[in-house]
């Protein structure tokens, strides 16, 4: 084999860090060389520098890595940013600047007109922006985003159904607290309970799918679906993994029997390029009446499968059914991941 | 004070029932001094029968009743049926022949054309279905039903704002495992995880709202609401109170203000009536940005009120909110006890 | 009936804080008409400056007080401290000083040899520290104060037993997330979970059980009880209610029958005295085999009783049990109450 | 790579059968190819037969296997029993008089005077009385067990101290509702709540450790280990992992050094033969505060291993520490698979 790709990433000490560290901890290509972290970290060893926070202990590889200022300079040249939003911006326009392909799971830069949004297996034609990106920026480098962690969810399902004409969707979330990472959510305020609000959340998730479901051309840019979502956002008591109950209308309406293949034979350009992160199937349709459920099966295709089940005839729309996705891996760690492996298998990375 | 009304609770060993004991425990006007269980039950004290499963323990006043077969006779007049479904028709309807009042929360009954499907206040005048089922049916007594407990929690949200024309609704419930009775949801189904299934929950709640919010003349009996309601019904890891997000489109669109007016100011016969399980304000609209939360408001106005919060922009239909409700008070035993208070302000129970 | 004493709240917004206020928002004596806090909150109405985390909603009596700097001046006479460790020493000093009361629930003074730690069923005597303390410090008040959450249901459990000679005792505690305050236990990593270390827990419990079951003279000081004591301490996901597992050699082993009714029959000064917030029974004694329970017992009796039960043979001592009390109640907010209800029995407030 | 050797498991659609076929299913050395079952699913297909309630799917293998009664006769030679100890005995029995290994989880013959109760690492020997047994009782075959899931964690930890002397034990564990089968605990009972009392298991504690830490000789049988140990059993809010604080007085107290060395080189039968499902070190001692963790460490190992942390001195006795277990793998079906193969590296096995 090869030798790997050194990578590096942003906030790597973090809660989405440390996602990040453990997704790519036997990465067939990349190989985690370098991490960056706020300055009171710096120079520290990872181990040192790092609460650990995740199931398991810290992957062996990284542990003695030397935490770095978060600026370009001896950074690899891909770098995963897993910055907070507060600080997201700044740096990832200077590492973008300074020649960086820079891969963030932040929001800072996800709307933004000449920016990827992406979901592998539902716009990799998106990355088409990248070169306008570049010109238009005067940046050596280039920045790549992925979705919020349930708009993932969504647009995975709806991605498959595409073809039948989205038009409007009424979608609730129940939402793992590992969503709001660390120390997130205060155990008083969730244990035995519900917080029926995320801030920002029900925004995101009907911006983003828009921007991610609708098209792109050099001449227009981003030209987001036409179609009205309606997300209910809510924090339930569960580890990891968001669920999410879809009613939906499509433009003429599909049989059940249309939807479940639908579902079965999704395959994108991941699946076809056989991206190493890439599920083998993107949406697992499961038959069974109760499921999936978030502990049982988020864990199942490592963690980068969307499930869905329950599909059934809505009385207000066409059709409801419910969706289930991880959202620390195929939400976030693991979407940027497989976004940088779309832009290798297509040559965009200069490595 | 006048000495209290002689009460019955059929079913009385079962969760149900323990919790028609405990709310009735201190009631003004009830008193509960005879109850019912299956065979094997059947001539023990009350507290030896009885495995008591809810916070706190057995309420003095009933340990010592001897527990009767479910047969009338000695029973007083009006009965508050706790019966598992399996079992309830055929019992509620001796009881009913026999001359008695089954205030019942079972759910055999609710659907048949001669018998009210109540919440007190939303279809007081439904009522008056009672007498032409003591005709048509050639019974002495009577059966009502108050409805299935997320069916509740709609009803009394949608029923404050029903001048505005209910026209269109989802709604995803998220419901506690009180829900479910005892054992119910095993732990190994539901600790950290959702269950997105309740066998028949969301049939019940389409059509049980129909009934409710539809209209009643001695003429044409029940004629259901003419609305579309599509139900996602959920089991989450919450001990009690079911919480539901609602998006509604209504034949004209109403203000954010004329909504949260409709709420604050409903009012019904209950209230107007004074009866003692009444809550002062039916529903309670909460401006914070994260509530209503089961766990922490649940319990307010003695479980009896539901509360109203979130209320947004739909962009699919007018608007969307959240409800809350306590599904063993108000969409149990509470509503149960709250019909027979009903019934007895009309003059309608023999006491 | 007379007017109310008046009484402040140091650090009344933070949770502790909040436990005061619900506590007292319906107390016989006391009423709650000054509160301090933090000076980016001074000058707002408490309503304004407190996010209120509590079960149901804040009380009216206190929504308008205007919250006061921590400083002595215009503060009641009666002051109870909801500091936070890392500021209480001072600012409960300097109320003493100035001729304040102040019932403190903050550990910084407790293990003084001249303040005394109280849990008024079972070393009332120890009040008997405060003139000498007064006069040793020079203060014209005086400061007293309750243990650690989990050492009140330690103590109230072995105070009862305390006439057969307490030898050694092994506990082990499940304690519940209320007990870290707000945020204080994430989410992450408490569901579904057990955080087997509370920092300063078990030393805490091991010296403070020492000094309350221990003597007091004029002459000597507190001397602590001669017995050794082990603690375990863990976080397990319940939200209310510390459970202890403890087994207990004695002087000379008694008959479970003794213990029994040792249990049954303590009665201490709180009850002779009729305090308001005394429990009529401070230890009650379940003899279900699977109680008590905290979500199930933890409310009963207003959260002030000790609950204990599975007594049996230990063979390794002579006895073990479980206990279990409330610890943001009789562990907190209830036992600071208590213990100035107990002072006033004592005539040893200027009030 | 030579065939696998074929293998039964007895009451294989049970939630502890569930876990043979999981943890056998990728096994090297055994295949599952002959599921027994009760009556009423005699004849189904296994997936048809068995509601799957493990984490994931089920696995390929067994899907189509044919559910077989539980009588011997085609099974094969070696058989698991996932057996109720309702039935067990004597289907087990018939089992060994016909000629099979019977390797049991069930805990009928446990504590039978000529039946091995094995901890592979602690007291490999046992296996010694199999021919006494098969001589002793007529039998073709023989019986082997694993102890209860409680025990096996501490019978572990202290296996690694045994040279020290263990003279007095007291045990809290904190168990996992997965310890209790399905449905096994009500949702009601234990959504944030402990149960402090678990039948039998305390005892089963008590005399099971005795018996695997004392010693066999072909003369005397069984000699219990000479110690008194005392054991507080509790089921609390966790899906996997029993949670056990241990306090202990040895021969003579050796230093923390001592034990830690202990624990950390711990090594026996399983390691020095490589067996498959053998972990590298059976304890492993974690140095963090706060570790071990269930939901954070009880999967590492394959759930092999048994966790220890936080040794320190202990008042009352020598030494106090933290014990974590994988209680349906170490402590059930992986036991199981270990005693099988340790049977077979002893070529007691006739395959």
């Amino acid at each position: 084999m090869e030798r790997k790709i050194e990578v590096g990433v942003l906030g790597a000490t973090g809660m989405v860090g440390q996602h990040f560290i453990k997704f790519l901890a036997s990465h067939p290509w990349f190989e985690v060389k370098w991490v960056g972290a706020s300055d009171r970290n710096t120079g520290k060893k990872y181990r040192e520098a790092t609460d650990w926070r995740l199931e398991g202990i810290m992957p062996e590889g990284v542990r003695e890595l030397t935490v770095q200022e978060c600026k370009p300079g001896n950074a690899p040249h891909l770098v995963f940013s897993a910055m907070d939003a507060k600080v997201a911006t700044d740096i990832e326009r200077a590492f973008a600047a300074a020649g960086h392909s820079v891969v963030s799971n932040s929001r800072n830069h996800r709307m933004e007109p000449d920016v990827p949004l992406l979901v592998p297996e539902v716009n990799p034609d998106h990355l088409q922006a990248l070169p306008i990106q570049k010109k238009n920026r005067g940046w050596k480098g280039q920045i790549a985003t992925n979705p919020n962690c349930s708009t993932v969810v969504l647009t995975m399902a709806l991605g498959a159904l595409r073809r039948f004409g989205i038009k409007r969707v009424v979608v609730t979330t129940m939402q793992a607290v590992s969503g709001a990472g660390y120390p997130g959510v205060s155990s008083m305020d969730i244990n035995a309970n519900i917080v029926p609000f995320i801030g920002g959340e029900e925004e995101k998730m009907e911006s983003e799918t828009k921007k991610i479901m609708g098209s792109y051309s050099h001449g227009n840019g981003f030209t987001p679906l036409e179609a009205v979502i309606s997300a209910h956002c809510n924090r339930v008591p569960v580890l990891d993994g968001h669920t999410e109950t879809v009613s939906v209308e499509f433009s003429s309406k599909p049989t059940e029997q249309d939807l479940i293949e639908a579902f079965a034979n999704f395959r994108s350009a991941p699946q076809e390029r056989s991206l190493p992160s890439a599920p083998a199937r993107p949406v697992i349709y499961m038959p069974e009446a109760n499921r999936p459920q978030p502990r049982r099966d988020v864990e199942r295709e490592r963690g980068m499968a969307v499930f869905v089940g329950r599909l059934r005839q809505c009385p207000v729309f066409h059709h409801k059914f419910l969706a289930l996705g991880h959202n620390t891996i195929r939400g976030a760690a693991g979407a940027a991941v497989l976004n940088a492996e779309l832009m290798r298998s297509a040559g965009m990375l200069d490595v």
